[in-house]
This record gives C-alpha cells, structure tokens and sequence, in this order.
C-alpha cells in the first residue's frame, strides 16, 4: 500500500524545475494528476503544491516500467529522474514547466490511491456537500489551494506591517466570562466549579481594552471569534478577525495606520496598487448618496433627493410622505429605458422587499419618448424639473421612492446596487475602499422604545457632539468608523470612552442599571479607576476580507475546515454526542424537549 | 476625570527622546510613575511602554503649575513641552533619558487615577492573587512588560522563519469533534443539534494530518489548545504550541529545519547565540546516562552502571536487583562528601519519592576517609573497583540506586537534579539544547496489561524495527523526537504512518475496535485512503519556552490573563453562572450531586 521515502530526499518541488535544469537529476514527490499509457511509454503528470510537472517512463525500464503502468491518480510518488527538453513538438506553453520532463531513473510508489469521490480540478462544479465531506480532497484542488496561500501571504503582511508599526501580538483568552449582550454566546461548562460556565469570546474587545489600561500602547491579534447564531450566506459561528487596539490616538490616527495595512496587503498579496488615503465619508453624506452606510462606490447612479421640487405636486404619495417628515427621493438608472414593463415590476418587488410601500419612474427612451408611471399628477413643468435634476438622458430610467428617510435611503441603496447587478457593470477586479466615518452613536429600539448603541457602549461621542447627548441624543455622532470595499463592509472600530463619567453616563443611557453593569464588565470599568489612556481600535473580518481579494463567492471557500448552515461540520461529524461520563464530570444533563 | 487627547499628537514615546532632541517642542504621553512637589518645582516621572522620562513644572507656569501640583501616581498625562538637557549632577546614568528633561508647556490630565492595589515596580513581591485580580495594573509592571515584547517577537520569528522555509500558516477549527483520547476535551453544547457537543481542540493533530493529505506540504499555526486537567504549575487549561507539520520529510528534516527556528529566536529575541546543530540522543542513551528522557545536560554527574561490578557481592540488596532483571547504578555528587547525615537521609528521601526503596552512599572525605552505608557487606577490592568506576575523588559522595532500570533511572535521574540544586550550578544563562530522539513506540500499561502509544497511534515506527511488531513490541523504536532545554521539554513530534496497513495495524495493537477506530477519527483514516504522502511534524510549548527564556518561575507570567489552579480567572470572574434562558436553548439542565 505504500513505502517509506527512507534515503531518499526531495531535491524540488515541481515547478521549481525548467530548462535551467536540464541535464541535472533530481528527486521530486507528488500525487498523480494523471498518467497515460502509451504502450511503449507511460507519462505521468505529477502535482504538488506549486503545480505540474511531466514524467516519462519507457519501456526500456524494465521492472519500474511495469510498476508505472499500474499508476492511477492521486498515487503518491518520489520519482528520481533526469531533467531533459521536451521535442520541440511537445512542449507546453500553457504550463510552467511546459518545456521540460522528467526521465525516471527511480519510482517509488509512496502510497496507492482509491478513485476519488469528486475531481481534483480548477473550478469544480460539485455539490458543496460531497466537497465538504470530502474537505481534504477539495483542498488538493488548485484553485482551493491558491485561496489559502493569499490568505497566509495576508496573515503575514498584516504580522509584518503592524510588528513594524509598534504593535505587539497579544494572546487574549479564549475561555472566559459570559457578557450576554450581541450575539449569543457559546457556553463552555465548568468541571471544577459546577454549575458555572466559560463562554467563548464574541471578541477581544473588553481584554484588548484592558491591555491599553495595561500600558500595552498598540495590541495586536489574528484573533478566534465565536458566535451563535444562525448562519448567513457568509457568517460562520467560528471565524477570524484581525483586530488592533491603539493607545494615544484620534479617529485620524487610526485610520491613517490601518489603510497602510490594507494598501501593503492588496500590494503584496495581489500586485494590486491601491491609493491612498482612502476617501472618507460621513456617515450621514454615505446615506444621502448612497442610501447605504456600505456604500458601492465603483459606479454612480447616486441618490437624488426630489423633495423640495414635489413637496406641492399632485401625487399624493409624494406629498404625504414629506408632510410626515420623510422625503422623495430617486436615482438614475442609466439606459435603463429599454426595460420591460416585466423587468421594472421586478424592480417594484425589489423596493418592496426593503419596506418602500412602491416605486415611482420615469423613462425616457433613446427616441425621447418619456413614460411615467405619475405623470398624470404631475405639471409638464415639474416632471421637467425632475428629469433635469436626476440628468436624465435618452435611454434612462427614474426610479423614486417616497418614505421616511429610512426607507427610502434602504430601497434606493438596494435598488442601485440590483441595476447594477442587472446591467453587469460590478467589476470584481476593481477594488474601491473608503472609510464611513461619523456614525450615530445610538440607534432609536423602536420595539424596546430607547436608544441602544450602535457600535458598542464603549464607543466615545464626537467632542463636538457632547452637548446634544442630553438634548438630542439620535443626533450625537461617535468617533466610529467602518471600512467598506465594493459594497462589503470589512471592518469597523471606534475611539473608545475613557473617561468615567462619560462611560457611566452612556451606560446610563443605554439603560444598564449599575448592578447590571458592573455584573457585565465590571472588571472594566474597574479598570478605568486607575488611569486611562484615550484609546480606540479596529477589527477586520479577515474571512470577508480574503473572499473578496479572492473573488469567491462563498466564505467557506477561504475556511479550511468550515461549517455548513446548521453549524456542523459534514467532515469530521462534528457537533457529535458524547459519553454519559463526559457529561457526568461537568455535571449537566440533556434536557428533551 | 480626564481631558480629550482633541488636537494634541504624541510626537515621540518616552525613551525616544535624547540629548539629540534638546531644544525641540515634543508631546509626549503616558503615567505618572512617580510626583515629586518641591515647592517651587514639580518633577513628574512619566512611564509608557518604552520607558520613563522626566517632566518638570516651575512656579512661573501658573495656572498649570497648581494643576502639576495635584498630579498624583498612575494619572494619564499628556504634555507638550521643551527637551531640555539636565544640569550635570542631575543626571542619572541609570535612565535611558537620565540626561535630559522636558520643560512643560502644555499639561493636560487625561485621566486621574485612584491609588492602586499594587505597586508598579519590578520585581514586585505582592500576593498573586491580588495581582491577578488587578491584572491590567500587574500588566503595568515593566518585567511584565518585557515578557510579552520577548513573545510577541519569538512569535513574529516564527512566522518569519516558518513562512521564508515555504511554510503556510492554515488556521485549524476550534469547535471540533469529541475524541475522548487522551487528556479530558473541554465541551460546548450544541444549540441547532440537541444532545450534541462539540469539543476544543486538545491539538490541531489530525487537522494538520489532514492539511499534508491535501497536499498543503507544509503547515504551520501558532495555535490555541485546550486541556481541562487539574492544573500544575506548569499547565493552563488554554495554552498555545507553535505547531508545525511537514509533508515528504524523514526525521532529519523535521529535526534541522525547526532546530534552525530555535536558533533564530533566540538570536533575535534574546541575543544568544545557539551552536547548531543540537546534540541528537537515542531516549536508550538518555536514560543510561541522564536517568531522564529530558535530561538537563548543563551539568555532568552522569549515571554510571555498576551491576557488573557488584552482581556476585555479599550486599543481598544489589545482588537481589540483578538477579531480578533490574541494576544497580550511581551518581559521583561531586564535592558533597561533606553533606552531613542529615543531608543524606534528604537525598534518600528523594530517591524513595520516586519509588526506589532506599539509597546506598560512599563518601571520601578531603583527607580521603572513606564513609559507607553498605561498606561492611563488600570486598575492599569491591569497594575500590566502584570507586575507580565512578571516577571518585577525595571530597565525592557517590549514591547508588539499586532496583528496575525504570526506577533505578528515574530516582537517580531526579536525585542527580536535586545534588545539582542544592550545589547551585544550574545557571539560568546557560542554554543547552538537545534532541532526544528514537523515543519507544509503546508503553506498557501495566493496569490495563496492554501496550499504549507513547506519543499517539499515528506515530511511524523506526523501519529497522518493523520486523520487532510482531515480536517484540516493547523493543519497537519510533521515529519520535523531543527537544529539550535545560532539562524541560519544549516540543516534539515524529513522523506519522503513512501507510494503511501499518495504521490498521497499529490500531489494533493498541485495542482499537475497527468500529471504535472509525467513531474516534475515522475521517483521517478515510483520508489516507486517497492517497498519503509520508509526513511528519511537532509542536512547541510557545508558554514554556518564553517561560524559559524570559527566566521565570511561573507561566502565568507569560500568559496575559492567565487562569488559577482551579481553573478560573480572578479578573473577570470566569467561569460564572449564567442565565437559566442560555442553558435553555442549549438544551442542558445544571445536575445537583
């Protein structure tokens, strides 16, 4: 079934081999791509990491020859050889070692192989599932194997650039507290204190916070997160941040040090040259032009607030939404015109989806036939003065929603991003960053009726917005920043409270009583008795992060060993049950419901 | 209770600054580590993480002289302010910035600070507990401080070394299968499967397997572990290994390519020089000479066999020894001739811990009298033979051990530690590397009366030793290997079977049931069945060896939030009770027994 590689020692990998080589012998080792018989010769494609390389075993080998002949794929073999040219006739322009082959002088099979369940091949159409049961064979596929080499070459920029820049890697603790507030918590039971239990972090905030208390200046980590929640498209209930925390700095400060990350990562990663200081956008200016506070800034079509031409039109839907402090808004969606009545109720559905009660729209076809969907309501007039603020064009389409603010911005954001999608123009190979900044520092619970934080409790206010945090707390925005490529939100952070009374006060607002706090991060705000720094930080979502440089669709494409939607795991069976005893010594019981 | 950093920019850290400054406007930022008010001038000691540098108030600054005056140890301060150089016989030699100070002009208090629980000094001798529980201010304490800059920057050679040696740092899941092999796995109730757990990884082992199967060829991750054992010392429930695995590899080539990371990190980290390579010693040998398959090599008082010499002597206790399989071996304890009695009975007493029934001595004294326990049951000749063995001189004190080789090995293998202990010579500064190497592939359980893996089932054994499987099992080499320090193991590994039939064997020699085999890791078992190349890999203790290299006692002085021995954290209280709702959900009720 297999032999040992005792005295033999690989000298390349197989690309690592071309016409320089020729004439030397060398040892290589790989699994069988495929082998073809041809009678009199049996060629061999081997694979290993850094790609293919062709071996030619002839009939004059004798014994070894025989061996070749049983070769099928996936075999793993140490082949000794001599590099020679391929006949000009041969060679293969379309692989890296196209030019050159290995003439066997010694063939040790290393271990046979089974057919395997699904193909060793770029881009594979097989169900996800088999692919996951069978992870360690969808890992042997180039493509697969191409992702988790950008992911390290990341992982690796990020160690160098932030270990340059002062920051120390940090170990936070992996087993600690349970803070049930966000997400859900997992839960680790406790063998020696019953009863009690560990949870997973969500995240390192509350530790990378205490290591700035600590002095620590700049924190560092690759870190673990963990969530329980029902999965999406791209969540997984384990994923990887990297996340940063820094002493002594402002909003700028961080921002500054974090898109030299980036820039060096799609430098060194990709070849990718991106420019910086990236664009900076308010929050409330990403919202009015995009209707999004991730905002796709790789095309136009931006949102056009009609309000004050429609305030006392006719159509009613118009002017009961701004009578009730809302407003009309529309985008262009550029040579749209040619959409059939068919496509633009699809549209419908799509506002529809996002709460808008309906859309709106104009079309002005290349002939400048315009067609309406209100324009009985309208003047002649105020239809021109519409179409000439959105720049409407032969062959456009307007599109207006009219709501609260809220939901027009929603609707119109995701109906931009849909035309988009629709007239294919989103080029992956574009990659356009910008940082939403001045976030509101609460978000209005209608269902609990008061204001919650929108990034965290810890998130400081803007120095210019202290005053309003009595008055008009919806109007305070926070030192909070995200950072957004193509429409995804990558990361995300703030400058942190570091002044009691302000920390007490927000807390207070958010409703914590002070037992309850304490109860939840005591051990912080404990902290911050004994001398703050003004700190703040960041994290990145290095699963998202590396499936866009990617450009795949699907986070669990950048996973090694990732979970499916029900949270399991199709290779390994995990989650699995377990032993009574187990259970027994962490003294729970499973409950039937 | 504290100022907005709002337009101030630290333009240096502390100790960034020197008499090459004096005359620039600089701000700087940090704590107070001490106050001294003399009235007309306040000098503060401001500490950051590089170091501490002096400030200086005078009266003529006014409003911001009274503010210098409450100024209080631990306060957060940033000030701007002119590099002055310090009058000559103000200059202390003994700061890194002890020849200038900064002349403020601008204070602003960026947090107050009550007094704290414990002082920030090195070299603190305060209740671990208490410092513990304040963590983020023991953090403060600059030993601690430097602990953590040596491992963030071994880690930061690590990923240096492993990614230029064509190593891909894969991150392996957290959330796993139970395998209840082995040391006790943490478990985490599953919310979506009711009844189902996954465990913590005790290792990433059969991930890093799995990533070889894929043709990874080589991987590397600083990874998190999980062991919930009754803690030691030494052990934490959560620690981290420097794992590392290598595809188409023998011994040598694991052994020299991580032999060249030692190297590296502690050229880098600490500025040793190591020589390469290592000493490499068969466990038979480690034990013959060290009593120890760890054995501290800064120091001779090797063990010398003296069952030759004393197999027909009248003393029944050795004679007995032999005649039962077992040996009678010694220690020269040089210089300890003048032990007194008391000191001896000590020295058994250590013997008798592990297991040795009692210790037999001869000393010669500096003017050569000779004193023995079992002098009256030997020849003169016989006694003279011994003493030529162990190459005794006037002043030794030699130590026989008779018994099984196991236990012979082992008391006199700990005794010779403890001679060496109480003679001083161990010297912290000396660093001696070795490998132990062709470690036995079983262990004889002798309450189970059955062979177990010494390492684990997927170690390969030695190929000269293949044909002993069948024979004599207990004699089977592996091609296994520690590195040890200084008498600690830091890491080890071996190369793995690759081979089905070999595994399958394997397994049944250890009393695996197929069925028990499949449930307990039969995903990696499948994977071999698609084709395997020889591999091989180890780990390293990361927490140990920063432990050893940063010379302290303690791991939890390596560790940023450590746990106690019983597996809690004082600082945040973990584990804790939590919400009967989350238990709920996760489908577990408490047990009261």
């Amino acid at each position: 079934m297999g032999e040992s590689i005792y005295g033999l020692k690989r000298s390349h990998k197989c690309t690592e081999l071309g016409v320089e080589n020729i004439g030397e012998t060398v040892t290589v080792m790989g699994w069988v791509q495929k082998q073809r018989d041809l009678g009199s010769l049996v060629f061999v494609d081997l694979r290993d990491i850094s790609g293919i390389l062709q071996i030619v075993f002839t009939d004059k080998d004798g014994e070894m020859f025989e061996r070749a002949k049983t070769i099928r794929s996936e075999f793993v073999l140490a082949v000794v050889g001599t590099v020679s040219a391929r006949a000009p006739e041969a060679v293969n322009k379309k692989m890296a070692t196209g030019a050159i082959e290995i003439t066997a002088k010694e063939l040790r099979i290393l271990s046979t192989a089974e057919t395997p369940p699904i193909y060793i091949e770029e881009n594979l159409d097989a169900n996800e599932m088999t692919r996951l049961k069978y992870r360690y064979l969808d890992l042997r596929r180039p493509d697969m194997q191409r992702n988790f080499i950008l992911r390290h070459r990341v992982a690796k920029v990020a160690r160098d650039y932030y270990d340059e820049n002062g920051f120390l890697e940090v170990e936070t603790p992996i087993l600690i507290k349970s803070t049930p507030e966000g997400a859900r918590d997992y839960l680790v039971p406790s063998r020696v204190h019953q009863g009690k239990f560990f949870a997973l972090p969500q995240s390192p905030q509350l530790y990378k916070q205490l290591l700035m208390v600590s002095g620590f200046d700049r924190y560092f980590q690759i870190a673990k997160c963990f969530r329980d929640e029902d999965l999406r498209a791209d969540r997984q209930p384990e994923f990887t941040q990297i996340d940063i925390e820094m002493s002594f700095v402002n909003v700028d400060d961080v921002i500054t040090c974090n898109e030299g990350f980036i820039k060096r990562a799609f430098k060194e990663a990709l070849g990718v040259e991106l420019e910086t200081p990236f664009i900076r956008m308010p929050y409330a200016e990403a919202m009015e032009r995009f209707g999004s506070d991730k905002p796709d800034i790789r095309f136009g079509m931006e949102l056009v607030n009609m309000s004050d031409l429609v305030a006392n039109c006719g159509f009613k839907v118009f002017t009961d939404a701004i009578a009730s402090g809302g407003s009309v808004r529309a985008i262009n969606a550029k040579g749209c015109s040619k959409f059939s009545r068919k496509e633009i109720d699809a549209l419908v559905e799509v506002v529809k989806t996002y709460k808008a009660k309906g859309m709106a729209w104009v079309s002005i076809s290349a002939d400048n036939e315009i067609k309406s969907s209100f324009a009985k309501f309208m003047t002649e007039e105020e239809m021109k003065a519409l179409l000439e603020r959105a720049d409407a064009q032969p062959g456009d389409l307007i599109c207006f929603v009219a709501d609260k603010n809220d939901i027009v911005f929603d609707a119109l954001g995701q109906l931009r991003l849909e035309v988009a999608r629709r007239l294919n123009i989103l080029n992956p190979d574009e990659f356009k960053f910008l940082w939403v900044t001045e976030f509101p520092l609460f978000e209005y619970d209608e269902e609990e009726k008061r204001y919650v934080a929108k990034h965290h409790p810890f998130t400081c206010p803007m120095d210019e917005d202290l005053e309003l945090l009595d008055t008009d707390p919806g109007k305070v925005r926070a030192k909070a920043y995200d950072i957004v490529l193509n429409g995804v939100e990558l990361g995300g952070g703030s400058i942190r409270i570091h002044i009691q009374d302000l920390q007490a006060k927000m807390l207070e607002m958010l409703g914590f009583t002070e037992e309850d706090a304490n109860r939840k991060f005591g051990f912080l705000l404990n902290a911050f008795k004994y001398g703050t720094p003004p700190h703040g930080g960041m994290a990145f979502g290095l699963d998202r992060m590396i499936m866009l440089m990617a450009k795949t669709d699907s986070i669990r494409d950048v996973i090694a060993f990732p979970k499916v939607q029900n949270s399991s795991s199709p290779m390994d069976n995990a989650p699995d049950i377990v032993d009574e005893g187990q259970l027994e010594e962490l003294h729970i019981r499973i409950t039937k419901d």
